[in-house]
């Protein structure tokens, strides 16, 4: 089974596909979707829309997860990334139809056992899951992955659908 | 020149269209999409950017524009109302393609000359100028009129095409 993982955001959208076979995870691909900043908000959005679209055309998983937002600095920044969130959750309901969301916290205790994993621990978790020689790059890419192997480990007990 | 005014929400975005001719405003349509509170977050953004793309694609006007949120109170409903914005601002610039955003304090200025006006102000001078014998009922779509007029009444100058 397939899996697209998703780190929202306006300027870099992480992404990961992995396939869940009955003994291990396999990485498919990964990467990010950039936006200009020099662009409109608007425009950005299509952007994301577009790229997002033909990912799910390319892979076509069977199920999307992707990361809740977690605010606690910046609110303009927290906005214009919700909007991008917003246009990512209604790529995925149309092109794919199946969806799932997890906290920051979740996919922290999913991959390391600790809700206060910071970021090396994190992409150690990642690179050792899926098997890869380094580290995936950029960071979002890495995020991503994260999201997609939490929602790999879930049972359909502890499955977040989006609500 | 057709404008259409969004007030955006997740349960209920409001909407009005109005027709700016060389001496006056005309009231040409106005009301509200509603999302069930029991659907999914991403189904209702899918049947917001289907009314929405129906709205541009019936009234095709010439000009979008959108109300800009404002935070104060509850940051979880202000993330999805903003998921929301994003899919409207999406709709918005793939129908349409002129986007223009205005702040509350903008939109109160532009009708009253007084930022701090009340909903009773607004009210007043939604139906006042645009010739009704009423004030638009509901609320969120006597505000979506009140940003459109606040764009028809922008100077180019003035105007904030989105950014």
């Amino acid at each position: 089974m397939k899996i697209l993982g998703i780190d929202p955001g306006l300027a870099t959208v992480g992404y990961g596909v992995i396939e869940k076979t009955p003994h291990k995870l396999v990485c498919v691909e990964y990467g990010v979707i950039l936006t200009p900043k020099d662009e409109s908000t608007p425009v950005r959005l299509a952007m994301i829309e577009e790229q997002m679209v033909a990912l799910i055309d390319k892979h076509k998983p069977k199920e999307v997860a992707i990361e809740e937002l977690f605010f606690n600095t910046n609110i303009t920044t927290g906005i214009r990334v919700a909007e991008a969130r917003g246009v990512l959750l209604l790529a995925a309901i149309k092109e794919c139809g199946r969806l799932f969301e997890y906290t920051p916290l979740q996919v922290k205790m999913a991959l390391t056992g600790n809700g206060r994993a910071d970021k090396q621990q994190m992409q150690f978790m990642v690179r050792a899951l899926l098997g890869l020689d380094q580290v995936p790059k950029p960071d979002d890419a890495a995020d991503a992955l994260a999201v997609a192997i939490t929602h790999a480990h879930m049972t359909k007990d502890s499955q977040r659908e989006a609500k």
